[in-house]
């Protein structure tokens, strides 16, 4: 029976995906929507506060195309924090206008495959800055669920260890290549949400995001073994932009 | 043919899922709104009589995401009785406040693929303690129905007793590693629902829940014969913070 | 090219399943209630007068989770006197509070595998009523349509009659197991329906039920051959207990 | 490479389901009604003008269940004037208490896979008559998209000319067999809806829909390579019945 | 490993789908549906504005069938600029009667597979022109997503870079043969949306995008490697027929 390899896990994520119903926030009265818009920062205000004080941390982006307008992604310790986040978010004004479409429960993972042997990765500090990372608020965001297959003969799960590490370090090679260019954040999901792992992946410039998940597609251990949920793509919604892009 | 391994069979058990329309819930009156949750508040109450006698069990948990906000698992010794509860709740005045998103109808089940022979595992009294259990009230639980692969070369249902028996006996072996950290409730649901089995997990710790769903799938009973369903994820909701969950 | 099996075909069948909209008929006032519900009971009692001078068959389930509350299924000659039931219930009070959720049109089938040569089974009288029968108003019913399968190695209709035959055989044996217990309705719905058959499963015992698709999954008809749709299992409504179900 | 067989493309074909809101049509005032009938009848009626001038034919059927209850289908010679009737039903008084639940945009085709050496097919003039045909008006009506398999071993698109030919000339074997009962219109539907083709066959005897659809199911050519979508089966509706099938 | 083939990438493309709610368009008065039309037209007089200077492109269409009315295609230098007109969409008067029903965010991209070797056809003007073309107007017009399909034997991923090529070389002799007849789009669109790639066909003669997606489906590219989306076919809208395709 393959052994299944250790996994590292930090602080708790929620991905939470909302359209936007223009209409009935064109119906509200200015004051309603004035309302609703500052209540709205002040939530991104004191997330940014948690923030800063290293307790968890949170991307705002605005989604292009029919599958959502509003895309929040919060890290926090627990995942009773992340569900007093939605639920905070859920009795707000501004929720009033927007119907949830997508969501995704997980928990930031590493795996300990390129582990050394007698080393704990674990303590290393590097490792715990990346279980509990400061979300980048870089220009662009694409995210999406996969599922390692098991299908026929392209089972992931029934890999020796030595095959599935050797298939993920290639992988890793191909990431490298956009390091400073992609930052990406990985999520494990089993016995969270439908997929196993959530992907999230933050850059300057959006073709980078094309080019990273085109180049990777060639790689084994997506070819053969990975199975993809679908894909979000955002451009960052700052706090200061939120006014002008809910300005009816 | 390969042999069917009896079941043991115990209380049927009713999951229903249920979205919160909390605009709705803000229009309605301070009044309205006290009025719905005493009645629920009442409701779980009766369902804690219930209990305590040993007639049936429950759990409420809420739900992280969109795909559900209130979870309920209700086990009873009959279906009509299931269907009453059902009913009530449909009927109720919190029920004008939420759609349902999903449910599912199941009775405990317990194989017999341990059992020794000339032994009648029915007769155990632990057997039966798990055949009508009391749902744990454990801070997290997950949720998710689930078949046994038929395709291709991966036919649980071709497969000989002997080497189902061998799998299942694997399989155990990890759930073992968990015991009292990870509670595990299965029911069966051919007949009754679209999957062939529920799998409700509670744990004091969410990452157990993780954990044990991720080292299962290595297991060659997941990697090569299941398949999948939704997984719901969600935090007691215990009766007397029902009111503050549901204050706006 | 495998020859396929000549089918008897008795009585047309439309399966109705809807779901009540709890919150509209509760702010209906008690005289359109009323009216609703002596409307529908007109109807049930117009069809019990077609099944006495045994011109069709009816049956009326309640459905247990979300899927659907009320379950119709009604046998009749002609598939245009289907077609004026379903619109005379779309035009009732009741159809008002109430949504579509899932609807089957078939047809009573009998297959002729088991038929010896020379043979006529549908001159036989036990054939003729079977495929004009009384339905069940027992407590407990189970409703689900199926396909065979085609894909690769598991292609029912490519494999030869003798073999198809054998398999069925098994099958039934299988199925007469539970004698008594559970009344079995094959109707085929190729050309009508989106499923090629339906099966409706009757019994006192509920439990019954789902032993018998359990037991049957592992007949090599079912393990290779079949795909199932969505399972819905419900308990009887009779003609009195209509105003109480429907009572808030 | 296999060489793709030639078509000969006819009318272009639109197929158009709806629901009715029975809820609001009954809501709506007797005059309301009738206007809406009265438009819907001279719709039809302005069809049928088309329909003897031979620039066109078209079919209306009600649908049994819960997928549809009103199903257009319409034939024209561009595909501009297609779009034309949808708009002006779109903009008529009926459509209001319609919703469309499906469609299926085609044009009539023939496959030239038995046309002999050095032939013509298209100057034929039956061939012509078939491209451009008068759509029965028969009792009983299915409608069903298809696709043609490319799946491992059963990849219809990697089948030689001559192997298909063969399976298509058995096909029509099977098809021959029930001339005079069913009448068979298939349009192609590549580059203009989700499936490759659309079947419509209609018959005096709803039975013989099934058994044609039953028969054809063991042909190689479906048997190993068929795909096929939603069924939807119905019962002529003519224009001066109308009236009768609205009346609320 | 099999080597990815680069790309090149022009503007960034968006194409949005809504249907039109014509009920609440009747409702609403001569001066609001006047003020909406006018709206849409000084939005796609501004984007003519744009297509004339060089700095994108667009094109509008009406959809047949009930999965869309409207079909708007853009093509901008960032994806900022894409969300800016989504969003100026969505907040004009016509959006309030619209409901997106789908939508496809990718990038213009050619693939490097005939590039000759020491060549770098990015600097080629053809190439540049066809990175950031100006989208046809001609009266009809098909949209599909695809993915390159990874299954079993057909994974291709895992070919080898000649194989692939030779396999595109092909593909293109099908589609050089429609040259003048068809103008074809293809935009990637990994990391962005749900499918790999987005095809839009553009042609005078609607019967040409039947041909040509009919005849490259025997090409062993699509016959074995290639799995499609829903497919969108549409007849061109011209800025001065929005009035009278939106009179009521």
């Amino acid at each position: 029976m393959p052994e299944a390899v250790e996994t590292m896990d930090g602080w708790y994520c929620l991905h939470d995906l909302r359209t936007i119903n223009w209409t009935a926030w064109k119906q509200a009265t200015d004051s309603e929507r004035q309302a609703a818009i500052s209540e709205f920062q002040d939530l991104v205000e004191k997330w940014e506060g948690v923030e800063e004080a290293r307790n968890g941390s949170h991307s705002v982006y605005s989604i292009l195309g029919h599958k959502a307008d509003l895309f929040l992604m919060i890290l926090r310790p627990t995942m009773k924090e992340l569900a007093e986040i939605e639920l905070e978010f859920n009795k707000s004004k501004l929720a009033e206008f927007t119907a949830p479409t997508y969501s995704y429960v997980s928990v930031v993972e590493l795996s300990k495959y390129m582990a050394k042997e007698g080393e704990n990765p674990e303590e290393s500090p590097s490792v715990k800055a990346r279980l509990k990372p400061r979300l980048p608020k870089w220009e662009h965001m694409c995210f999406y669920p996969m599922d390692k297959r098991r299908e026929g003969n392209d089972n992931w799960y029934m890999l020796p260890m030595d095959d599935r590490r050797k298939l993920m370090y290639e992988h890793g090679l191909t990431g490298r290549k956009y390091a400073g260019k992609v930052r990406q954040i990985i999520t494990g999901s089993m016995g969270f949400d439908d997929w196993e792992w959530s992907v999230t992946l933050f850059a300057h410039d959006v073709l980078d995001l094309k080019k990273l998940v085109y180049e990777m597609r060639f790689d084994e251990v997506s070819a053969r073994y990975a199975e993809f949920g679908a894909f979000y793509v955002g451009n960052v919604l700052l706090k200061d932009n939120i006014p002008s892009f809910l300005h009816v």
